[in-house]
C-alpha cells in the first residue's frame, strides 16, 4: 500500500515538471465523509481538520494537519515533513508557501472530471480567503491534468493488481455460469456471486447493492440498478455487470448469457446477431485504440457500427478508465455530449486501462452487452480480460 | 430506511418554510466516490451522471438524473417525480426551474460546516455556468442552515436507533473490561472488539482501522490513530474511542481504565484526580446545556474547569453532534478558534445529540478521557449513554 503511494508521489513530481506546475495542494477536511478521490492515491488515510497535502516539482512533499491527526500520519510513514496545528492552518500554510514561493499552485477542481474535483466549494472559499491580497491569489490552477495523468498512467505494480482483479472476476463468472437456472431471481444470482466474493475475503469494485448488477429478460432495467426478484425465464437474454477490488484496484466486466428454450440447442438468430454485433464492435475499437487518439473517435467506431447494423445507439459512453475506482477518470471513450464536457477530446495515453462496453437491446429477449478491459500499449492495446467471443448458453 | 428518508424530506420542507427559502438543490455526480454527505439523508442511493435532487417549500420534490440511473431511483420508491436525460441535464433542469420560479435556491456549500459542503467547486462552476445570464443567477444561497437543522433535529425513529447504538457500544465496553490484561497489545484489544462487532453483523461508526482507537500508557498517541503493537503495562491509564452504526445511525463513546500495579487496590491519587476532573467537567456542561446556549459557552465551562484544576487544556472542541456519521455537523461545542469558523456561535437546539468529550494527560500514566452522548431536551438535556462515574480498574 505504502509502496504504491510512494510510487504515485514520485510520479506526481515528474508530472508537475512535465506540466510546468510548481506546486499541487490537496486541501481537505473530514475526508472520510467529504472525500476527495485523490486522497487514496497520494495519502492513504483520512484527516479530520483542514489539512493540506503539498507536492512540489522540486521533489519535496509535506502534510499540514490538525494536531490530533499527526500521530496517525506519522505512523503511516509516507509523509516525513508533517506539521500539526491547533487553532488554525493559516500560519503553517503560509510558512510553507513563503518557503517555496510557487509561481503556480494546482488545486483539485475540475468541471470535466469528478476524480480531479475533490475540493468542495466551501473549502475553495476558505483557501481563497486565506490567500486573498497575497502574491498567491492569482496563482491557482486546476489539477485536472495532473490527476488525470497520475491516475491514468498505471505502474507495473498497479497493472499486476488489476490483472488479478480481472482474473478473479472471470473465475466468478465461470462459477455463476454453472449456477444459474431458469426460475432463479436476479437477486439469488447476485447473492451467489457475493458469497464467493466474501469467501475470498474480497470487496466488490463498487457498492454491493449494485455489484453484481443482474438483468434478465426484455423487461429488466438493463443497467445501473439493484438485482430484483424478477425470475430468469427460458428464452431470456441475461447480462451481469460486476467487478472486485484487489489490493485497492478494481475490475469492471460485463458478460451476456442466453437461456435456451425447450428444444433449442442454440440461441435464436436475432439474439446471436445482436451479441455478435457487440462483440465485433469491441474488436473494431481494440484494433484502433492507441496513444494519441481522442476518446470520442473510439466511441464513434462502436456507435456507428451498431447503428449501421440497425440497432439503437447505447445511451452512454463506450468506456471509461479503471483503477482504484471502477469509473476512474481523466480521458474517457465518450461521445461529444454536453454532459461529458471536454473529456471526449482528451487523448489516450500509454499505460492507461479502459473498459469497452457497448450495449444494445434485443427486442423480446433482453440486453446484449460485453465489457472488456484493455491496457493501452506503446502502439496499440492488449486485452487484460480474456474476451467473451460467444454468447454463453444455459440449457436446463 | 425509506421511512426515515421520507421523514427527512418532509422535515426539509418545514425547514425551508421556517428559513424562508424557496428551493434546495443537491447537485451531484459519481456520488459514490465524490460523496455529498447529504445524499444519505435525502436520497439513500448513488448516481453516476450530473443529477439534481430538488426539494421545494411548497412540499414538492423531484430528481433529475442520467437515464441509466433512472430505474434504480424508481426502484427505491422515494422520489416519484423522476426525469431521466441522455445528453445534458440542462434542459430538464431549466424546465424544473421555470416551472417553480424560485426566488432563492439553496445549494450545498459552506465554509463552516463540512456536512453542508458537499458541492464540489467544479460542480459549482458547472451550475453557475448553466444559469449565467438567467433570472436564477443571483438566487443562490448556502444550504448550511437547512442541512444543519435537518441533520441536527432528530426524529423519534432516529433517536431510537442512536440509543440502540449507544447501548450496544456500552455492552461491548463491558466485554472488553473483562478481556484486557497487561501484556496485550492495543491491536489485540481492538481486534477483540471488532470480532464482536462482526459477530453481531454490525459496522463500526467510523473507519475500522481507527475504530476502536486504543491508547495505553503515557507514550501513546492519545487520539485519532490506529491501535499499535504497544503493550499494556501495569500502571497504565488506557482509553478507548469507539462506536457502532445501527440502522445507519452512529454512537461515539470513550471510556478510561487503569491497570493496577502489584499490591495496589486502587489507582494512584493523581490518576483518580485527573479522571474525576474529566467526569465532573462533563457534569458541569450537562447541567448548563439547553436550547439557545451557544456552542462555545459549553466548551468554555469544561475547558476552564480543567485549566483551573491545573491541567493543560484539550487541543480540540468539547463535543460534536452525532447522527448518520460520528462527527455530524452543524452547531458544535467548539472553542472560538479560527479553524471552527462561526460554528462556535451557533445555538444549541432541541432534539440534537452532542458528545461531551474533554481529555487531559496524566503525567507518567496516560490520557484520561470520557465521551458521553446527551440529547438536548426542551429545557436541558438527558444522557443517552449511562455515564462513566468511576475509573474502571483492572487487576491482574
Amino acid at each position: 500500500m505504502n509502496r504504491i503511494i510512494e510510487e504515485k508521489i514520485q510520479q506526481a513530481v515528474k508530472i508537475l515538471n512535465e506540466k510546468n506546475i510548481d506546486m499541487w495542494i490537496t486541501f481537505v477536511r473530514e475526508s472520510a465523509y467529504s472525500k476527495d478521490p485523490v486522497m487514496d492515491v497520494i495519502v492513504g488515510t483520512n484527516v479530520t481538520w483542514e489539512s493540506a497535502f503539498t507536492i512540489c516539482r522540486d521533489g519535496s512533499y509535506s502534510a499540514i494537519l490538525g494536531s490530533l491527526d499527526k500521530a496517525n500520519m506519522e505512523a503511516k510513514g509516507i509523509y516525513k515533513d508533517i506539521t500539526g496545528y491547533v487553532q488554525s492552518i493559516k500560519g503553517p500554510l503560509f510558512n510553507m508557501l513563503n518557503n517555496k514561493k510557487p509561481k503556480s499552485i494546482a488545486i483539485n477542481y475540475s468541471k470535466n472530471s469528478n476524480i480531479a474535483d475533490g475540493l468542495t466549494h466551501g473549502m475553495y472559499l476558505i483557501l481563497t480567503d486565506y490567500i486573498k491580497g497575497t502574491v498567491y491569489a492569482d496563482k491557482l490552477v486546476s489539477s485536472e491534468e495532473i490527476i488525470s495523468a497520475l491516475r491514468g498512467r498505471k505502474s507495473p505494480t498497479e497493472i499486476a493488481n488489476m490483472a488479478e482483479a480481472v482474473n478473479t472476476t472471470l473465475a466468478i463468472y465461470d462459477k455463476v455460469t454453472g449456477f444459474m437456472k431458469p426460475g432463479m431471481t436476479e437477486k439469488e444470482v447476485a447473492d451467489f456471486m457475493l458469497s464467493i466474493v466474501k469467501s475470498k475475503g474480497l470487496e466488490t469494485a463498487w457498492e454491493e447493492d449494485q455489484c453484481p448488477a443482474v438483468f434478465t429478460g426484455p423487461e429488466s432495467a438493463g443497467a445501473h440498478a439493484e438485482p430484483t426478484k424478477r425470475t430468469i425465464q427460458k428464452g431470456h437474454v441475461l447480462n451481469i455487470d460486476f467487478g472486485v477490488k484487489i489490493n485497492g484496484y478494481c475490475s469492471d466486466l460485463q458478460r451476456t448469457w442466453y437461456f435456451l428454450k425447450d428444444g433449442e440447442d442454440k440461441a435464436p438468430a436475432e439474439v446471436i446477431r445482436g451479441f455478435n454485433v457487440i462483440r465485433d464492435s469491441i474488436q473494431k475499437v481494440a484494433e484502433k485504440i492507441k496513444p494519441g487518439v481522442m476518446g470520442y473517435e473510439m466511441d464513434d467506431i462502436a456507435r456507428n457500427y451498431i447503428v449501421e447494423n440497425g440497432y439503437e445507439e447505447y445511451p452512454h459512453g463506450l468506456g471509461h478508465q479503471v483503477g482504484r475506482i471502477a469509473h476512474d477518470g481523466g480521458c474517457g471513450l465518450f461521445p461529444r455530449w454536453e454532459r461529458y464536457g471536454t473529456i471526449p477530446y482528451m487523448k489516450v495515453e500509454e499505460s492507461q486501462v479502459y473498459t469497452i462496453e457497448p450495449r444494445l437491446p434485443i427486442k423480446d429477449y433482453g440486453v446484449a452487452t460485453i465489457e472488456e478491459e484493455v491496457l493501452v500499449t506503446k502502439d496499440g492495446c492488449r486485452f487484460i480480460s480474456k474476451p467473451q467471443k460467444e454468447l454463453y448458453l444455459i440449457k436446463s
